[in-house]
């Protein structure tokens, strides 16, 4: 047995900061090794310990994650941090594992278009891929958290609406498979939170214990509401990026990933205690400034302050 | 009885669009009249139906409201098209009676504090003006619709935070004195989806077959959020604003009421149908643009588009 209710206790929330790795898909230019190192350790301090740190594909094409070894090991360095790379094929599963990552990350895309278009092979090539991830895993000598998540779970960029049950078969099939945890994704933001809400439920349903991360875009604006839905509907993981770092290649300026703080305080004001200083961490959006002056940086917190301070102002 | 089952249909959703009023409250420059009433007919071709339009206060503390007859009548003239005024004195009373506006607006601190600091008057001072307000519109010939908003109702930018009991007993008292609606509203957007939906599902219940109007500002992010709380809580009536206009003079920065636009595709996506045509709404953010050119415009759709629209891109 892996130790994924030790990294993700049932019942508590878990905010993974996954701007270091969804966030730069897109962007036009890289942080340093050393301005990653530094995110990752100011969200540290601000209580964060959950960090999607890059992936491990070829570096000609994915240069923004060359250095992901040496994230891996800054996240390493910080006790109690947990740090989470993709692996897309068994190349990048070897060197994963050799890495001593904490959790390995593996896709399939809910529809049979988008798998071929995007990775080149099936549903059932993407499942049996998962299914050998955790042969390896099982064979190493630190086991590793395995996740799977499901892209385009709620609306394909190819074949536009998704048949939940396909989505909810497929999570079966990931646990099966022998992952330690789901992601159902919102890749494109398609999603409102009615459906956000009724396919959480029905993956944690067949989840039973274990953990279902809910991995949400806000391009459409509805990115809070719909993780307001998916916590009301049962999931305790919930997926974000710094000032939504990220940005949509099917929607030119959308936001990207749903911003992180917002979550952080949609979290809080809803009862559930997450452990992270918002103003700090608002703070931390400096280096993303600094280190990626093009892009725009979303967020309300950021512009508006918490409740507490506006109050203390005059008028 | 007045006509607010004509008007607010028990059951169907209704979306205002309250730019025209709230949205104006803050912004450096004006509309002219000609674009006022350009943009309502604007939206009324998209199938906005609902549109608060003024207020009747002093012209030279409120220029912006100046012109408001001649915008009350712009709506009028509109087969079906319905008007909102705001009043906050028995001059003002007076004066919205004889504009024949269809609907007139009161208003009630949530807090002591906040009654006196912003309107030199208790809470029960603003529920005799209420009942005063209701008295006369019973004595007019066209007798308009009533609606009473709690301002400050989930959060107060002088006390703090608001007893929602306090809030649940003003807005029992505002239906007392006739009332033929309460809004709850989030004036300076403090809450999250958690409280909103408490406070909205307690007025439900009092308000009985009456419509509830819930009125949110997306000051921290949270109102997309909070309007689909408002809506599982059992409110038909939602209040936004097209781009946000807006702010908040508590928190400099914020935006304003919640977008009117993503109100609009968080309904649909709900399954509740608006009569609104989104794309079109969308396009009618230029007037904004062209009279208000230092304000900005805030909204997830019309950067990204509809999740059809999305798909079909390339890429």
């Amino acid at each position: 047995m892996s130790n994924v209710h030790e990294i993700y206790p049932a019942g508590r929330i878990i905010l993974r900061e996954v701007g270091l790795r969804d966030g730069l898909q897109l962007v036009k230019r890289f942080p340093s090794t050393a301005a990653k190192r530094k995110w990752i350790e100011r969200e540290y301090d601000c209580g964060v310990r959950h960090f999607e740190v890059g992936s491990f594909l070829p570096a000609r094409t994915f240069p923004q994650f060359a250095d992901v070894l040496e994230v891996v090991g800054g996240v390493a360095a910080l006790p109690g941090a947990h740090g989470v790379a993709l692996a897309l094929n068994e190349r990048g599963v070897n060197a994963a594992l050799a890495s001593g990552v904490a959790e390995i990350g593996s896709v399939v895309s809910a529809t049979e278009e988008h798998s071929q278009a995007n990775a080149n092979r099936s549903r059932n090539e993407a499942i049996a891929n998962i299914r050998r991830l955790c042969e390896l895993r099982d064979g190493s000598d630190h086991r590793p958290i395995v996740s799977a998540a499901i892209s385009m779970a709620l609306g394909c960029s190819i074949a536009g609406p998704v048949d939940p049950n396909e989505v909810i078969r497929l999570a079966g099939q990931c646990y099966d498979a022998g992952a330690d945890m789901v992601a159902v994704a919102d890749t494109v933001g398609y999603a409102g939170p009615k459906a956000v809400g009724e396919l959480t439920a029905a993956v944690v349903r067949i989840a039973e214990s274990r953990p279902v991360c809910v991995h949400l875009h806000d391009t459409r604006g509805m990115g809070i509401a719909n993780a307001s839905a998916a916590l009301d509907s049962g999931a305790r993981v919930l997926d974000g990026s710094l000032g939504g770092l990220g940005g949509c290649p099917f929607a030119p300026g959308a936001t990207g990933n749903v911003v992180f703080e917002d979550v952080v305080f949609l979290c809080e004001s809803k009862g559930f205690a997450t452990g992270i200083d918002i103003e700090k961490l608002v703070a931390v959006r400096s280096i993303l400034r600094d280190e990626m002056p093009e892009e725009t940086l979303y967020g309300a917190l950021s512009r508006a302050g918490l409740p507490g301070r506006a109050a203390s102002l005059p008028g």
